[in-house]
């Protein structure tokens, strides 16, 4: 097979004290850290070292499970993407914000700020945040219905769009002697009136270096994947295996291509959690000994939410039960819980298993191993149709961020899948994309990158 | 009459490349630097290097105005307050944001994570947004009654209270050898049912440094005072005359002590427009200068939005009509209405010379002078019952601050008015105020600062 054309994306998915959820409780690690700037900023110099095309913040408007369990609570993320903007030049600043919790308005303009801050490195994880938890922090009793948080989270994309596109790039004038500062002509309020929101407006902040922040999607259920298709420009997603991989990348690209985008306008990232040693044994022994500190009893209430049953239907040293509430029967994380039964039925994995094997990844692929394997498995599902890049997941942070960087990274360099440089200024510019036109010019033209 | 105790503060207003409505148009000034991070960083180190109190951020969640008339847009409050934490250590950092608009879980937890990413300087401006235009962003048709935005004001900050304070400040154990990261006991969800929201959870924030941001308010119709009253830790006002802010200060600290609270516990600062120049004629020039730039048919407009008539209802060099919509009758900002008509009537300007005298300070106290006569000016209301400290609002940035601070702070520093270094580490240090006890403590008590 001949080799495929290109460099690959990675991103840091920057999570605490890192992925796994005991990585707190070893020697090396802080266990106040993931409220701290200064530790996020240490992991985003890290990661800009190691010439990554992005970092990431996941987050969610709720408090997870018990306090009890693992360090708790995260500083917001549009917050602390500016706090990361400021000790950094290149990399890519991607956080997560709900659709169903936020007001088009607030939002478009939180992130058309965060892109004016980082000039132009700015990108938005769109989630319609799954929880009943959640949605009673926002007035609401229940959940609302899937389709229903997707379909309004197509409308807020359109809106944030029209909102971003509301001034033309050249609106400003500047014009002193005249007195006349900017060109109402080319102000365009959206006026929108939809289903779930109506905005008259035009946003209160100009249009950010990138047009708009890089849109990113995680959702792997069919109305994710067809909200990612209409709009993603990256998606992270967790894959177990290559074969499960390709069909989700086939699927994707080709939903994409359905739509009349270009499919190469879409970088798919499955995520990596690389559990590095010097030997393959010393990979494994870090991950045996993070999985021993996992407290099985809190991950085993997580379990049972994820699959719609009740705790006490689990036992620690016996498979899943047989019959389990269908996908179509969640309202939350629908991919999520199919990902996990498929895994358990497939490896025939007891529940502590199972737990030990979510500890590490969330349902993510897994690999320990050493650097050059670490690298081998990337280049193997990039070559192969399953991946543009990689979301990378260390096990445990920053230990697991610098030993990708400082070992991962330059076997990729010298194999000439991965840049030495960065070559352009923005994160559309590290993803090899486009800035978008602006939907209201006439003569709007998609401006190239190098 | 005896030296008045203790020392003023001082807020630094930012806004733009000044207050003045033309100072965009001036030489010096660059039209673009009010969406440029750097411009207001290098503004945030003048005002520490001047050891101010604080800084400010005004903020509004829409597109005000004709962008012709000046320059439009803003960087969203909390965004651009992390940027400024970043480049400074001691200097308390404030922003506007609006209860209206909002919700509690959101905000409360970006002003918590603007609090821990500074270490302890965040304030927030509460506010109800005057204006249709805002509504209209906001799935809104019309702007929702003044008693009943002030009514969600009030239970909004009741619910973030509950939000800060539904960690304990030792609920964060961190206990690695027994797997216990937080003790869930000590976790005080809210169970909010309100009138205005329903919120169920812990906010996913550990309680901030200062427990909550320090609570700021700027409104001073009936209903503000009595928020303010309730709830605000400092206080914003525009006055333009010192019987008219003695009137203000007394009957604000009443009504703090008549609910029960010290009155020293709430901070009043008036605002001033120092227009500074080496002599009085110079200070003078300047003023004249700036007035001269404005476009008098943008501010026209403006004033009449304000006043509730038509524009077509109002002529330049002709005084106000003499018949206007009561303060009752204004849904929008009661008493910025009530305070333009009673400068208009009180000096009988004419609309041109009213938009003159609203160009520089929008209706806050302008004072044109040497150094030593605006120290005066602050001395005098400080001394004279008027003021805890001012809200100082410079025509121009950066040169009104840095004039302002090279050549007003001193002379109040060799007075002993003010501040010669930071003596605590917060924004609530600055002030002089307690951190607040955490409500949901049996055992709490309010730890006193330095
Ligand atoms: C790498 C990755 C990161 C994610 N980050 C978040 C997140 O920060 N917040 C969130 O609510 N969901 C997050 N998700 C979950 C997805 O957005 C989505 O809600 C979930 O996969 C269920 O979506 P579905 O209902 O379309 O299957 C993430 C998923 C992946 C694969
Ligand atoms: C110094 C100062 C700053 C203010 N900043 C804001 C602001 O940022 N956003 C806003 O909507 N209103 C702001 N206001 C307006 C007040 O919050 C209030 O809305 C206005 O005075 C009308 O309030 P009232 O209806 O209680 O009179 C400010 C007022 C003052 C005096």
């Amino acid at each position: 097979m001949s080799r495929r054309p290109g460099t690959l994306h990675l991103n840091a998915f920057l999570m605490g004290v890192g992925h796994h959820e005991a990585a707190w409780r070893l020697p090396e690690s802080d266990p106040f850290a993931h409220t701290d700037v200064g530790h996020f900023q240490e992991l985003a110099r890290i990661a800009e070292r190691g010439k990554l095309d992005s970092l990431f913040l996941a987050d969610s408007p709720v408090l997870w499970n018990n306090v009890g369990r693992r360090p708790s609570g995260a500083l917001e993320p549009t917050v602390l993407l500016t706090a990361l903007a400021g000790v950094t030049e290149h990399i890519g600043l991607i956080a997560t914000a709900s659709t169903t919790y936020n007001e088009p308005f607030n939002l478009a303009r939180r992130f058309a700020s965060v892109d004016h801050v980082s000039g132009g490195r700015a990108g938005w994880n769109i989630v319609t945040t799954a929880g009943a938890d959640a949605a009673r922090n926002f007035n609401l009793d229940e959940l609302p219905a899937h389709r229903d948080r997707y379909q309004r989270a197509a409308e807020f994309i359109e809106v944030s769009r029209k909102l971003w596109d509301s001034w033309a790039d050249d609106a400003a004038l500047g014009d002193k002697a005249a007195g006349v500062w900017g060109d109402q002509e080319r102000i365009y309020p959206p006026r929108h009136v939809g289903r779930y929101f109506k905005v008259a407006g035009a946003l209160n902040v100009p249009r950010p270096p990138q047009g708009y922040p890089l849109l990113v999607q995680a959702g792997s259920s069919e109305d994710g994947k067809e909200l990612a298709a209409r709009y993603a420009e990256a998606v992270f997603t967790a894959q177990q295996t290559l074969a499960e991989a390709q069909a989700f990348y086939t699927d994707l690209k080709a939903r994409t291509r359905a739509l009349g985008r270009d499919p190469d306008g879409i970088r798919i990232l499955p995520g990596i959690v690389p559990v590095l040693g010097g030997t393959e044994a010393e990979a494994h022994a870090l991950a045996d000994e993070l999985d021993r500190l996992i407290v099985p009893e809190y991950a085993k209430r997580q379990l049972a939410i994820t699959l719609g049953i009740s705790p006490d239907d689990l036992h620690l040293d016996r498979e899943l039960p047989a019959e389990l509430p269908a996908e179509e029967q969640i309202e939350g994380a629908k991919s999520r819980r199919t990902l996990v039964v498929a895994l358990a039925r497939r490896e025939r994995l007891t529940v502590r298993q199972l737990i030990g094997r979510l500890g590490g990844g969330r349902g993510h692929r897994t690999f320990a191993g050493t650097p050059e394997q670490v690298a081998d498995a990337v280049e193997d599902w990039w070559q192969n149709g399953a991946a543009d890049g990689f979301n990378v997941m260390p096990p445990v942070l920053p230990s697991g961020l610098a030993a990708f960087v400082e070992q991962v990274v330059p076997i990729l360099q010298r194999r000439g899948l991965f840049r030495t440089e960065y070559a352009g200024r923005t994160l559309r510019d590290n993803y090899g994309l486009p800035r978008p036109a602006n939907q209201f010019r006439a003569d709007a033209l998609a401006t190239s990158v190098s």
